[in-house]
């Protein structure tokens, strides 16, 4: 006989109860979702209130010793511990109660604040980003205290209210509150994973610097006939300012943006070659006619592991119907860069103001706004104990080892868990990627509820074991 | 003893009257003002209506014989005619009487539609643009009427409602009602001088043609963070487009561009030259930092005599406060160019549109809307008989010969009064380019309503008198 898998851990009674209760566990996310928790429009504020109410009585309801609410300048998180495992690790488990706004509402096939059951999937706002997800960790600490009395490790809740608005009041709110939040680590129960088959772990996000530009010509529009061809149309200029961002190699031109940035290991880079994606399903998602980006590298490594910068927004001149023979004062541009390591948010945003101040032509001015938010890319150290129970965890609930995948997109919020408290993020969250997020007709599958409430009573348990042997 | 100015060839009666009645045009100014003919805006349908009526009326009140409306898909046209100079030269005179919105009115410092007479100004909506300059072709036509019972050539007059709005159905009125728009020429009570001091002619303007282009890549937003260097950003690949279509020497860089056009003679260069223009008056009047464009050309030759194509909008992705980190599906973009002679609308747009299909980079797909709005670049003959009689008109008023100027932008019905009626046209406006038509504080020199009065005068004397010798 051999040794039992060391991903399976949780004791039996709590891994019945979680069974006994499936229909109560998805009732609960339907009650949840039905709360239209739209952090964005302020119109929601009193949801916003209800969301956190209700969410500070279902872990109360789950046993939880201490529950509270926590103001912010904008909406409060909500915070729980249970902390009588002497001996054991901390973990914080941090997620989101807010959703985005629903918007195109004519695209829902049922109305997104009235969760809808269908085919295996939960329709509605939020339940996959992050109603869902933050639910199972709820209901995987009531399974224990209702079957065991006690978790194996010591836990603190922290549900934010503004993920979805930029996370704005929590840095100050960790900061804040830095003694309430000890931990081992970070377990996210925001997050995604690469597909429903394959069980993933995000090792790696991308991170952010932002900038702004407008370029200036004549101080108010002009009429294009009587004007043109002798002053410089900001237009102009500003395409022009944007094309020189990058070279007909897909490369970022900017000199020194490659300064410090490294190639993955051999190994790394075929691990990534390896994982079951093809460029032709990914521009059947995207709708895209043909991948594009920097040469030498695959889309994925485009994605994950190599820096990029992209216009957001560019605009200037008449944008409406028909025509109108303008000759306009400015035009604005809006670019974001992800990071990778290896690159600072704030000398990488000055070496693009510095390439773009170089490239102004004459005839018009430029003045560039620099974004106070940034953050450089992250790194979960392979060798992370609450990593490596992850993977035993995924492999034990799904038959097969994890990939490691990185994250184009940044997340803030890591940065701060690790500059202000210390601590790494091991990302668990059963969404998956595909689950239109932000989208209508947002999804969550019914069964990776279960999945997920399986996989987190096991991890409570082997973290516990692990920590002891 | 000398022989008299040929520019001076008014009755005395008549000029007299004139005088006599300056209070009285003044007024007539005042109350046509006071109709808020505002052609774009059908809530102005009314007001619209009432100018018609009223300009109808004060044609009719200056004896002439046949006046009429004459209905359009739009707004109507006005039309009136006196045909009773056997032998003399008949006179199309065209002129608007819709006005440009208002807008923004809280910038006015007297309402726009409450002409308001100060500093030897007249401020109000439309006074330069045009009803100053129509009435004044009015008010001539009266005072022969009523001190000499008769005209020394025939005149008709036709003011359009539709010239602030594009003249939409001016082309299919002047088909329709070709029979009853036969004349020697079209003398244009519409335009505008070069400046106060400097009497002007304007004997050539540039001509039209116009597109738009729509970048498309993934078929909806997406976020640039997962996203961000693995697709092609239609933002990035439209300003690079937009790059493409000049060079660094200020010329546009579309294949056969030039074809056809020719440098002006030594001689007209150097007139332009010697008109009283700097740069630095120019760009204190514009507010842009430095002049800019083709090189090898100055400021007045780029706006007059060299083609030019400028962006009028430019737009994609997010264009709103703070940043949204999309990877936008689509980017836009108006452009139009003026013509020179030598060119021709729909060959140029044809020559534009297979540049950016040639530089349509992979990752993106790209279409191109044509405007069906266009038209050839126009010149008067410098021989032409209604352009000879107005220099020696303006002569005699100003006491300097005038200067010949170009206008940068377009005047389509120009081609279309040479298309459809054979017809040149003369611009005798005494509007000046510096009254701020099409903004808020519109104004009207009042010297320049009885200069404009004493010309008009002269030029139907001088025209009959021509045309015996």
């Amino acid at each position: 006989m051999t040794a039992p898998h060391p991903g399976r851990a949780a004791p039996e009674a709590v891994l019945d109860l979680l069974a006994e209760r499936a229909g109560a566990s998805l009732a609960d996310l339907l009650a949840f979702a039905a709360i239209p928790s739209v952090s964005a429009q302020a119109q929601h504020a009193p949801d916003m209130q209800r969301a956190a109410d209700w969410l500070g009585g279902r872990l109360r309801q789950a046993g939880l010793e201490v529950v509270e609410q926590w103001p912010t300048a904008g909406h409060p998180a909500v915070y729980a511990e249970w902390l009588q495992a002497p001996g054991a690790p901390t973990i914080l488990i941090y997620g989101h109660y807010d959703v985005q706004p629903p918007d195109p509402l004519g695209r829902w096939h049922s109305p997104p604040f009235t969760p809808t059951v269908r085919d295996g999937r939960v329709y509605g706002r939020g339940v996959s980003d992050d109603k869902g997800p933050l639910l199972i960790a709820v209901q995987v600490a009531d399974a224990y205290l209702s079957a065991a009395g006690r978790l194996p490790v010591n836990v603190r809740f922290l549900f934010e209210g503004e993920e979805e608005v930029g996370s704005a009041h929590l840095p100050a709110l960790i900061r804040e509150r830095r003694a309430r939040l000890t931990a081992d680590f970070v377990l996210s129960a925001d997050g995604g994973m690469w597909s429903a088959e394959t069980p993933s772990l995000t090792v790696r996000a991308r991170g952010l610097t932002a900038l702004e530009f407008t370029v200036r010509g004549p101080a108010k529009d002009l009429h294009s006939g009587r004007h043109g061809g002798s002053l410089h149309n900001p237009l102009h200029a500003a395409a022009a300012l944007v094309a020189s961002l990058h070279g007909p190699d897909g490369r970022v031109a900017v000199e020194g943006f490659y300064d410090g940035v490294q190639d993955r290991s051999a190994a790394e880079r075929a691990a990534v070659q390896a994982l079951p994606f093809t460029d032709g399903t990914y521009l059947e998602q995207t709708g895209a006619p043909a991948p594009y980006g920097e040469v030498g590298y695959s889309t994925l490594e485009r994605q994950w592991d190599r820096p990029s910068l992209d216009l957001n927004g560019l605009w200037g001149g008449y944008t409406g119907e028909g025509s109108k023979t303008v000759l306009p004062g400015e035009a604005h541009a809006k670019l974001t860069v992800r990071l990778v390591p290896g690159q600072e948010p704030g000398p990488t945003a000055d070496r693009i103001e510095a390439h773009l101040r170089r490239h102004t032509p004459p005839g018009v001015t430029l003045e560039v706004r620099r974004s106070d938010h940034g953050a450089r890319a992250y790194a979960l150290p392979s060798d992370h104990p609450g990593y490596r129970v992850a993977r035993a965890v995924l492999e034990a609930e799904y038959g097969r080892a994890p990939v490691d995948v990185g994250m184009g997109g940044s997340v803030p919020v890591l940065e701060t868990f690790k500059e202000d408290l210390g601590l790494d993020t091991v990302f668990f969250s059963f969404a998956v990627g595909d689950e239109d997020i932000h989208a209508p007709n947002e999804f969550f599958r019914v069964p990776r509820l279960y999945e997920g409430q399986r996989a987190w009573a096991h991890y409570f348990a082997a973290l516990a074991a692990m920590s002891q042997t």
